[in-house]
């Protein structure tokens, strides 16, 4: 994987769009926790939204909800078996980057870690908290991307449910038949 | 691609959280439509929630809106090309099911049709419109949902943007690395 550069936040569709499990990692006052999410969605371009349900009963909904931050970080397929596990214990019980050796480096708008092993980094700040009573669902702003400016298709992990994941496949270009503005 | 059987809707997770490009049918009055749509997630088990942004510059947007209902396809690989152009071309001016040659069938729950050639039909019908006029974020609840009893993974495709895609690859089980009521 090649450095980390700076990657337009308006443009952070590219990774997640595609719907890969990713890592969220938080921290509230001496707390620091890594979760496994599935279920979020690109909500805007500008600003930068992406939707994600956060399940209260997750060890780390209480350190992004009163921290407001959360970084979100996207592992490639080398790191399914941490992925799982990482979903599979709780912060509450383990201290997650010391049991899975995960190395982390700060961000620079939020206080929660980047996870040096993911390709990508996103640093979040909640941009809306009217559905996280109701759904436990978060809005946050991607308010600064850090992506590996190589390979140029690393292999995200999809996840379908009941333990079984997709691993991204061939990449496709249909470029030529766009409308140039819907590209 | 087996008949299409009856689905659980609690279990649609396993088709929409890893993220493919769907097409979403919509019906109001006399008009019916299509849409290629990528901002989607899955919000709950029970009731089955999934939530999608429907930029309200599509035609399709006030189908939705005004009927409250619509279905979602998932289309795989063999049908990129034509998902690429229905996401290229306006209800407003053209009749898409006629140009694009899709055939489908009634629903039972709700008025738009299920597009045959797409493996799953998900009958949803708006549950929440709370955050329409804000993001023009749609939160459905899935009534009834339709899938091909084979194959078992049929090859989804997931756009990156910039009019590229990826395909499906292989498919991973990693149960045994699971708590079981994780999974």
């Amino acid at each position: 994987m090649s450095k980390k550069l700076d990657y337009p936040v308006a443009d952070i569709r590219h990774y997640l769009e595609p719907g890969p499990v990713v890592l969220v990692t938080s921290r509230w006052q001496d707390e620091t926790d890594v979760m496994t999410l599935g279920w979020h969605t690109v909500m805007e371009f500008t600003p930068s939204l992406v939707g994600c349900i956060i399940a209260s009963s997750n060890h780390s909904f209480e350190l992004i909800r009163s921290s407001r931050e959360c970084v979100i970080n996207i592992p490639t397929v080398e790191m399914i078996d941490t992925v799982v596990d990482i979903g599979n214990c709780s912060g509450a019980e383990v201290d997650k980057f010391s049991r899975f050796g995960l190395t982390t480096s700060a961000a620079s708008k939020v206080s929660a870690p980047l996870i040096d092993d993911c390709f990508v980094n996103l640093e979040c700040k909640l941009y809306d908290d009217c559905l996280i009573d109701t759904y436990n669902y978060f809005i946050f702003e991607v308010v600064k991307a850090h992506a590996a400016a190589g390979p140029k298709h690393p292999q995200t992990v999809h996840y379908t449910g009941d333990g079984e994941f997709m691993a991204a496949g061939k990449h496709l270009s249909r470029r030529g038949r766009f409308v140039t503005q819907n590209l």
